[in-house]
């Protein structure tokens, strides 16, 4: 096993690859945020799928959140076993179900349901143990993934689960999970129809005597739209506490406080450099990341463990073995989901580690 | 913490998502590449980037691999760790020299080079730690990416190397990283070319009375090439063990042990299909992974945490949320770094649980 660095130690003697998180960014953009809540009737729910890590949603909790979002049942386990109290699972969660009433036990747990069958399975569980469960309906409003169809069916769905015994009905989940990353324009206007379509659902229910206390969804492309705009009331956002270079082009407001320190391993000739940081530590499906405040250097290919770059004016760069490069990840969520530690950044030493315990818990 | 499922425990039962081996058909890839060398001069040194995962290295070791590959330190670290001797680090190690030494000091290590500031490094860490280590020089046969050029490069670097303290000149290193998956008769071409430009660096050095006793490369889609071609005696395949959808395709000797076993966790409309897999458990850069044996489903869009697949005639298909869908990975390597663990499948039912131990050992 690899010896952990000391603190202190100088942000180039980290061994590499290494997930670093510049520690003032990172607090700059807790702050932004919660203080764009703190003044609203809509509350913030981060999602942890980003970090992954307790260290991280107990900051965002400290900061005024109202709780923590989850995309799994694992992640929920491990934010449950540092005392996080209100969690969110906004997704469905089918089998499992002794897993999920074990931790209803220990928390105050919600979770999303889109099935008359997932209903009935859920509440014969939590009778079965004797707890209780919140209960959010997913609408679909747009994003075609999961989610009941907005008006009737919701409505139908909602219906079973007031009905359910130990299931408590406490509103709707709905994503605009394919606005948050549009422009600006595009973002504002397919918000104004998912939120009539949504309030359209939740009058239906209205009427009938149930009331939808929350209406859960929105990200980091659209917390100030959807989190501006009823019927939501809480918002999901997870990406804006690290950023990357794909959702700061939305959201220049926060800064990419996440990079990942590569060393250059290999320089076989002049204009070709070669790291030790392939596709097994960044990845690449919202383009290649690039390295940071090198001019004229692009990474040009990501093989397994290693990444090639090309120099524009090979005689002006002097990077030899052994040097390092940071890269800005293009996609925070999944970068970090291939490590299992920040190391915490502060005028170029590092003075923290934080666990990503909740990587790997995917079931 | 998710508890383990116990061995005898039916597939279906297992949570998900799960990475599952199935063990006749890994134990029939492990056999039959076995005995592809156990008639021939050249040795297989499987490559453990691959799998990460020492019980299969012990495996692949009982069957008589000559020893192991690895990519990084950390997973070389992993591999000593269960007592396995004979480790090739197929890079270049810059920097982490104490690490370094301290395994070469508790096993029989082997590393790459391609320029003579690392030789210096590694000697002078060498002598420090009172170690020895063996030592490949990297000769770019034609991948473009790390490696000094074959002819008078390659024999000036084997002179730096002979001529340092504490170093074992071993012999070459040459992948054909770019051949591996072309089509045969490429494979068949390319492989003789570079074959050539590396008996001639071979050449230079035996001339210079520099014994060149080990030329390690060679992949899966190659072992049975450069297996079976001069000057290479040792093969580093990795992917035959497992195998995936992409390599299959040039290797259909070897077959797909390996695949990933979801959960439908919502159908929202008949012809739409949800699981609990995505890119976070499936990687995709070969392409999106498809279902086994279901006619008409087809994965269309991998998310985070969710696939999204669409039947073609919805009205025949009688998945529902609950239902188990096993995927063929298209990335065998890069969908095994995303587990911690593998789920070993005999008639159906759990028979093991392997910890892919190396997984996140990227340092």
């Amino acid at each position: 096993m690899t010896d952990e660095p000391r603190l202190g130690t100088p942000v180039d003697r980290i061994d590499t690859p290494a997930l670093l998180i510049d520690l003032d960014l990172f607090q700059k953009n807790a702050s932004r945020m919660a203080q764009y809540f703190d003044t609203r009737a809509t509350a913030l729910r981060p999602h942890a799928k980003t970090h992954k890590c307790p260290r991280i949603a107990l900051t965002q909790l400290e900061l005024g959140a109202c709780g923590i979002t989850c995309a799994k049942l694992g992640e929920a386990e491990v934010m449950a076993d540092v005392g996080i109290r209100d969690i969110l699972i906004a997704n469905q969660i089918v089998g499992k179900i002794d897993r999920l009433t074990n931790l209803a036990a220990r928390c105050d747990l919600m979770v999303a349901v889109d099935s008359a069958t997932n209903v009935t399975e859920l509440s014969r569980g939590c009778q079965e143990k004797g707890v209780s469960l919140r209960v959010l309906v997913e609408v679909d409003i747009g994003m075609d993934r999961c989610g009941v169809q907005s008006g009737e069916p919701t409505r139908a769905l909602a219906h079973r689960v007031v009905d359910a015994p130990s299931l408590h009905f406490a509103g709707l989940q709905a994503y605009e999970g394919h606005l948050v990353l549009q422009e600006r324009k595009k973002r504002e206007r397919g918000i104004q129809v998912a939120a009539e379509m949504l309030q359209q659902s939740c009058d239906l229910l209205e009427q009938d005597g149930i009331p939808v206390s929350l209406v859960s969804g929105g990200g980091t492309g659209t917390y100030d739209l959807s989190g501006n705009t009823p019927p939501w009331n809480e918002i999901q956002a997870g990406s804006y506490i690290l950023m990357d270079a794909t959702y700061v082009k939305v959201r220049p407001e926060f800064r990419p406080a996440l990079s990942v320190l590569a060393s250059v391993i290999s320089r076989p000739v002049p204009e070709r450099i070669v790291t030790d940081a392939g596709m097994k530590v960044m990845t690449h499906e919202f383009g290649l990341p690039q390295p940071i405040g090198v001019d004229g250097l692009s990474l040009t290919r990501l093989s397994e463990e290693h990444g090639k770059l090309i120099a524009e004016h090979p005689a002006q760069l002097a990077l030899q073995p052994g040097d390092k490069i940071r890269f800005l990840p293009t996609h925070g969520c999944t970068t970090i989901n291939l490590h299992d530690r920040f190391y915490v950044i502060q005028d170029g030493v590092l003075v923290d580690i934080w666990s990503i315990t909740a990587r790997g818990r995917a079931q």
